[in-house]
């Protein structure tokens, strides 16, 4: 049911009618991990004292998100051969930070507009999202303690750090005009790659994988969370097609410096790039300028350049998981990243 | 409840002129550990990749405040004989994670009024504020894997959840008549003890002290701390004489539940329950509310009784001295103890 050998990451991957997707495989596969990630955080989350935390953190926790970045941490594990039950801690770990991040995210400025869909902002308050996602760090912080392993909070503590630095880089980013590919690179690792590189190291660390495993999975886990992020982005375009979905557009509007968009001003002449200047660093956004946007994306086939860099990273994370033992888990992880680029296919 | 504890224990202690404080006798002591801590944290707060990070950091960081919490982190490892670097490492970690705590404070929400002296928030915005408040978490929680100690590790990290714990306690406590001296006591755990107490034990653990002495130092660090912050909460009336500072006022103004009054209300009749009904939990206040409420206080004699609760604190820190080696280390936290109370003898 896998794809066959032949397919080119540029093609388009068929799976057939009856396969499922491989987050749900990988679900399916790893449900008994799951169901125990599942109720560890709902016990660590509890706070007796403050009643108000698990109100805070319910709908996100609960919600029924992908869980995507702790079944990352599951499979690395169980892939490399782990029979214990610390990597259950450490998948629960990953899913709080990921759930802190996102509480921080939505705090607003005072000045600030909030466009898009609902944020935990909209039911509580600034205050209380920042202090209940220190909760959940300070909860995530325990439990990789309790895995007794240095090594694992070496690597936590570092993709914290990346972690903050690249949301407080895409802060400084935002509406500027010079922003690199580098700069842009960075922002995607800190908002999105280190996480998942972290999710799939620590769980190849915690089953004690040799060092080549160890670095095979924590560049998957990196080349895959790159790959996601970039699909996102480009998709906020309408991807290659530029069919665009309900919520596309919202970067634009946010003046957010996306590759599709750092390309075009890189290639852009003096007349597009007032347009940009306008448009990104003034904000004076007028009705048909998200169409020119996407027009001057399209002809500098910058969204076109965009996919083939996702492309790339997929590929890469395919690759990665070539010195890991022949295993199902390998056939989903693999698929996995073949999945995430099928969106802009 | 104003973070700042240092900030006004300058601006209203009486001290004989010949005396020298002890906080000032502490850092001539350790004059040449503080200095290889203010190194660290200079180095470890910059970010190669977003300026923005040491902008927003460094009117807090170096705007020199009294650097209390990793000077008693130093002290505690001196006192123990430590002869090794690492807690130097540790007292800029106690410090990157208040000065984290204080950005996270400064968040306002969009609805909120904020009272009294600038914040960073006056400066930059509310996102910064909880994004470099976040890269100092993370930070600090780099510096203390460093120094290779799961003990350490687990002590912060426990540390880090009381913080986060007392901290949303003490936002669902605000305006809530209903808040006990048990809540309180658990609010400014969380709000100042838990950090002292984790950086005076953490100075032990890392000097390898017996168990006796790492307990005595938890309990002189959180004794300490609680005596601390209820001297700022009283003072916040007063003290004992009534005789208001220029801040005074703020907590009864922001509706907040502090010792003083949570002891009023327990002793109010009808028509002073209907006071702080109106004061407290509706926020309906008058001219002359202020000057009423203290009569009350002074009434029952609840400052008198607060100030009681804080000797028995400062004598209990001191106390849990004993135990400790004979040394000139020893005898300066002995008097900071009885130094933090002589501000509302």
């Amino acid at each position: 049911m896998g794809p066959n050998v032949e397919t080119r990451m540029t093609a388009k991957m068929t799976l057939s009618d009856t396969a499922t997707k491989p987050h749900d495989r990988l679900k399916d596969f790893l449900a008994e991990d799951m169901e125990a990630v599942n109720r560890l955080i709902r016990t660590r989350m509890a706070s007796e004292h403050a009643p108000r935390i698990p109100e805070v953190t319910a709908h996100l926790v609960e919600a029924g998100g992908k869980r995507i970045r702790p079944m990352m941490t599951l499979a690395a594990a169980r892939l490399c051969g782990y029979a214990g039950a610390d990597h259950q801690k450490l998948a629960a770990t990953v899913e709080f930070i990921h759930t802190a991040t996102l509480l921080h995210d939505d705090v607003v400025d005072e000045s600030g507009q909030r466009r898009g869909r609902p944020t935990a902002n909209l039911l509580w308050d600034n205050k209380s999202s920042v202090l209940v996602g220190d909760y959940l760090f300070a909860r995530s912080f325990q439990l990789m303690v309790e895995t007794g392993s240095l090594r694992v909070l070496d690597i936590l503590a570092n993709a914290a750090a990346t972690i903050a630095e690249g949301e407080v880089l895409q802060l400084t980013a935002a509406q500027n005009l010079a922003t690199t590919e580098e700069i842009y690179a960075q922002v995607i690792r800190g908002k999105t790659a280190a996480l998942f590189e972290a999710a799939t190291e620590v769980g190849g660390v915690i089953a004690s994988a040799g060092a080549a495993q160890v670095t095979a999975l924590a560049r998957y886990g990196d080349a895959l969370g790159m790959s996601f992020q970039i699909v996102d982005d480009l998709l906020d375009y309408g991807g290659t097609t530029g069919a665009m979905g309900k919520n596309a557009g919202d970067d634009f509007r946010e003046r957010k410096l996306t590759l599709p968009v750092i390309k075009a001003v890189a290639r852009a002449d003096a007349g597009e790039r007032a347009f940009w200047v306008r448009v990104i660093e003034k904000g004076d956004q007028r009705d048909g300028d998200l169409e020119e946007a996407l027009r001057l994306m399209q002809a500098h086939g910058t969204l076109e350049q965009t996919r083939t860099e996702a492309l790339r990273h997929a590929a890469e994370a395919k690759a990665a998981l070539a010195c890991l033992p022949d295993h199902p888990l390998r056939d989903m992880l693999a698929d996995l990243a073949e999945f995430v680029v099928e969106r802009i296919s």
